[in-house]
């Protein structure tokens, strides 16, 4: 199935009471859609939205370490127990060394949650399917919040990103974003190789998200 | 007014609904000794504790970045709308430089919360005293979580940094932390010039933490 | 004595060989100008520099990790055996955290040498300057390589430095930097109060580094 | 051929002229063994060891940043033309975020220069070589320092990294790291199939490091 997962970094527009909205938007959508449309909230919103709202939430990052002296980490059952299903894990804004992408997604895995890793080119990609993760989110990043689509400015780096994967292993997904936000964009990402799209930016900005989110789904 | 801080850290003890249990225990223990203690609970429980309980709420961390492009970083809007009223920054668990650690005081100055600038030598405390932050809480590192009370095992610096800061400026109140739990040491914290003192495992891992609380506000 | 210290960067025009002539530019404009001029080449460049030129040679950063297991890091025996005299800590491309920025200083004052102190803006310079190095040098980061003198653009940003150093200590000496390159921008910084200039680009991208020298300290 | 690397580390013992010292200690056993023993000097050392010592000369560390205002960062030309042969990436004292880890392997061979990526398990050895570097040095970093070899703690760690890597690239070598210091240690690891190995403690703090590294390759 689709997956589409729309961050809401430190947008104000997706922070507080606003990621309530964003998150309705992303259910209303997929209801009347049928694609698995998710939410990645800010830490202090998860609890919030994921108790007012039925979608799937996601943190947009998460902390290998465990229980203990870890003031001001992302502790993977303080996010599940919040209601998270599932993270990014090394996202450009919040890139971890490979070791440590190595045991987010361990702590992901051993709480039966999904697991999202950001990528920033091919080879990158290549390396983060070899952790076997749900998903590879390639995004080149100067592609991010630039508006311009990377199924459009880059549709290479999306299917050679897809073939690297497949190469490694047969389970891993492939997302793609940078620019996402209409329907064109999301046709042509699936159309490349790609399960899905990482979106922020074209629709959280956009006056009326879930228009925006209606758009981006009108062409599957 | 003595303040003292109980830093939830990422202990499964005061994570999800049993961080709504701690904060309890502070409030209960609050109003009975007409003393203030303040909770920082992670950043996904933020906003269960501050809408559960009549407690002051921190963050454990807060970055200075703003709004916008900034994937798993701590906004200091999400958390204020979350219910804080104020950040520890620079933990020795969650190290900042100097430039963000300027950088995260001012945002919270500029949204009117309380901040607590952790350090840990008299050096580092008065370079902090000289941004002027509410609080400095010197913990030093090697006895954090020791069980043995800093200032049993070094009153001189807690002396020397109350000192320092005074020198520097008469605003900032100086906190200590590390290996408190008991009523003879927050006493000797006090006594040696501190206004209150940070605290966690000695209070969270306890088999009864009011009861911990209790003791350790009973000799004031 | 006024004080001018030329940073080289990662700059092809000052890497190895070509380090060795930038030194030696600082050396002879220094000898006919009677000021001192010091050069911080990369590390690999340390030994080089400082056995081929006589001029005071300084590092470009340290760590305050000492001997044994830290690979990759920058030991101050290291770099003091190549022959530095002193070190940039906390430079805006490799900024450290409050804990490192002391350690640093303190191993660099352990082994008598000098020390630099790199700052964003007033605040942060006055806490710097609690720490009590040799030099504090304030360069406003939006300033850095753009040509844009700080002491034209920005000169309450370094009287204010100077005077809030003053407050709080009486032999830290106040650097200035960020687009420093012509005899007016050195000769105005010395009049608001700095005891010298860092400088880079605008000296090591020019056709003729030394004649560059020469314009800088023309005014003096 | 069998590779074997000595990293310096910032240890005492292999600090400047002593780095120089070290660096003999290899050359003369590489000869008389027939064995490729390079070296890895703090930054400093490496003019000098290159210089002085007809040895391969290996960077502890190289940035991917390139030419530019990059203070205080390892420049893949500096560390060149000051006469490194290749570079450590990653290593467990100084990890790299993985777009970081594959931007510093496209600059080494960018520069036709050899590397060697670190890793601390088999999931990481695994992604490291998608990524096709020279080498992969597999260190657990529970065991460096520890005195108790690799290949003998966990030589399983050993065989599924040649495995993993074997099933994702064939160019790709594996040395294996941490407590290896005796003849039987280097032994055992090519037995478990690794090409070489990476040392440091073992050899520089023992009292006669030629004679260390002479038992190390005796039962070759």
């Amino acid at each position: 199935m689709v997956f589409i997962l729309l961050n809401c970094k430190t947008y104000d527009e997706a922070t507080g009471t606003n990621a309530v909205s964003i998150a309705k938007a992303c259910r209303d959508v997929s209801e009347s859609s049928g694609l698995e449309i998710a939410v990645a909230p800010q830490f202090p919103d998860l609890f919030r939205v994921a108790s007012a709202v039925k979608v799937p939430v996601f943190a947009q990052h998460v902390d290998g370490s465990g229980a203990g002296s870890y003031t001001g980490s992302i502790y993977v059952k303080g996010i599940k127990e919040a209601g998270a299903v599932g993270s990014l894990i090394n996202h450009s804004e919040k890139r971890l060394t490979l070791a440590e992408i190595e045991k987010s997604l361990s702590v992901l895995q051993e709480n039966k949650m999904r697991s999202v890793i950001c990528t920033n080119n091919v080879a990158t990609t290549a390396a983060a399917a070899a952790l076997f993760p749900d998903y590879v989110a390639i995004e080149p990043p100067e592609l991010i919040g630039s508006g311009i689509a990377v199924s459009t400015a880059n549709p290479k780096i999306i299917s050679d990103s897809v073939d690297a994967v497949k190469k490694i292993n047969k389970k891993t997904v492939v997302l793609c974003g940078a620019g996402i936000s209409k329907g064109e964009d999301l046709k042509a990402a699936l159309e490349l190789g790609a399960g899905g799209v990482l979106l922020a930016s074209g629709i959280i900005k956009s006056k009326d998200p879930k228009a925006a989110l209606e758009g981006l789904v009108s062409l599957i």
